[in-house]
């Protein structure tokens, strides 16, 4: 029974991870991150999962990462867009994956866990370079030189079990583990209640997946 | 006249990073982290100095990395060390470097900026493995697949100006450029007006410094 970190943004993919993680026998630590998005009932969310899925521990880490702007998920001066826009949307937030993946690096060398677990996917997403495979292996060659840990010749091993999944591969193994989706957030304007708004990339993405996986919609969506 | 991101801790190291890169003609955005550090002075220091080397602007991101322990630094339940312990010491904060300059790589994006400078330094230091030229490279390859800016072909460079420099070469070049030593904060457990205590790791790397450039002391020493 190793330590393990896991990555918990109160989604639906992370709340997979932790799951998965779970069902492989590790005593998962459950990180999330408090970094100024507009989106805060992701981390109620967070909380709740953390708790019905067994993690020993759930700490959320506050990061000023809002005050660098950038991301319309974190500035108030730029809207959440509509679905279908072309490239990188505006949604993806500069670096983001990157600062929660070394924070998620100092706390599994603080534990002296043997992985940080995180629900980066590379099939459905938004098109966010930081999701991309080729990236996630890239950090893991920074990570084996980056730690104590990892110089002193320990593992410390990023684990992406999401990363070729689709959607509803996704709804279909968290359904399988009993994940309660319907205490997942994924939606970008969700309110503060965690209802979302079935509309922003996020929401299309998850709706869909739970049509193509022929399972219910928990989803609690805005009136 | 480029645009770049310099990580501006209030130490000497960072202070001559920042006038290297205000000489090369650049557009310096300082970058600070309020990380939870017991030697919290250094924030001042920085504030000083990046008005002082004229940095077009100067933010302090907050980050609970403290809350994550484990090292001497954050953790008060830790003592820092007198110097002269083996391998890497109770100072060293697991994934520091990595979590600095992520959040160096996000604002670098939002920016625009080409590079990001940091004061890493691999021969006089503390031991710290996120300190090295390797992990340095790993860094750069990993932040050429992170960022919407990389991916669409535009560079962003991990530039570490002092990394193989002696602190004594680091005294001379900074000397050279007009850095006011005076003002900046090395100490591990510098007072809350930044006067240092003489005795740690930090404090008296910097003093042989000064004695081997045969630069006088301008530290201010605690009573």
């Amino acid at each position: 029974m190793a330590r393990v970190v896991v990555l918990l943004s109160g989604g639906m993919d992370s709340a997979t991870v932790l799951a998965i993680a779970g069902d492989q026998g590790h005593e998962c630590y459950a990180l999330s991150f408090d970094y100024g998005q507009k989106h805060r009932a992701e981390l109620c969310a967070a909380k709740s999962i953390a708790k019905q899925l067994g993690a020993v521990e759930h700490r959320v880490i506050t990061i000023g990462m809002g005050e660098l702007g950038g991301s319309a998920l974190t500035d108030a001066s730029i809207d959440v867009p509509e679905p279908g826009s072309e490239g990188i949307p505006v949604t993806y937030v500069p670096a983001r994956n990157t600062v929660f993946l070394s924070l998620g690096l100092g706390w599994a060398e603080v534990l002296g866990a043997d992985a940080i677990y995180a629900g980066v996917n590379a099939v459905d997403y938004s098109g966010y370079p930081d999701c991309r495979p080729e990236y996630i292996e890239a950090f893991q060659a920074m990570a084996n030189l980056a730690t104590k840990r990892t110089v002193e010749g320990q593992p410390l091993e990023i684990r992406t079990p999401l990363i070729k999944l689709s959607k509803a591969e996704i709804v279909a193994e968290g359904t399988r583990l009993g994940v309660d989706f319907s205490i997942t957030v994924s939606c970008y304007k969700a309110d503060k209640d965690g209802a979302a708004c079935g509309h922003c990339d996020a929401c299309e993405l998850r709706r869909q997946g739970f049509i193509d996986a022929g399972v219910a919609d928990p989803t609690r969506y805005q009136p």
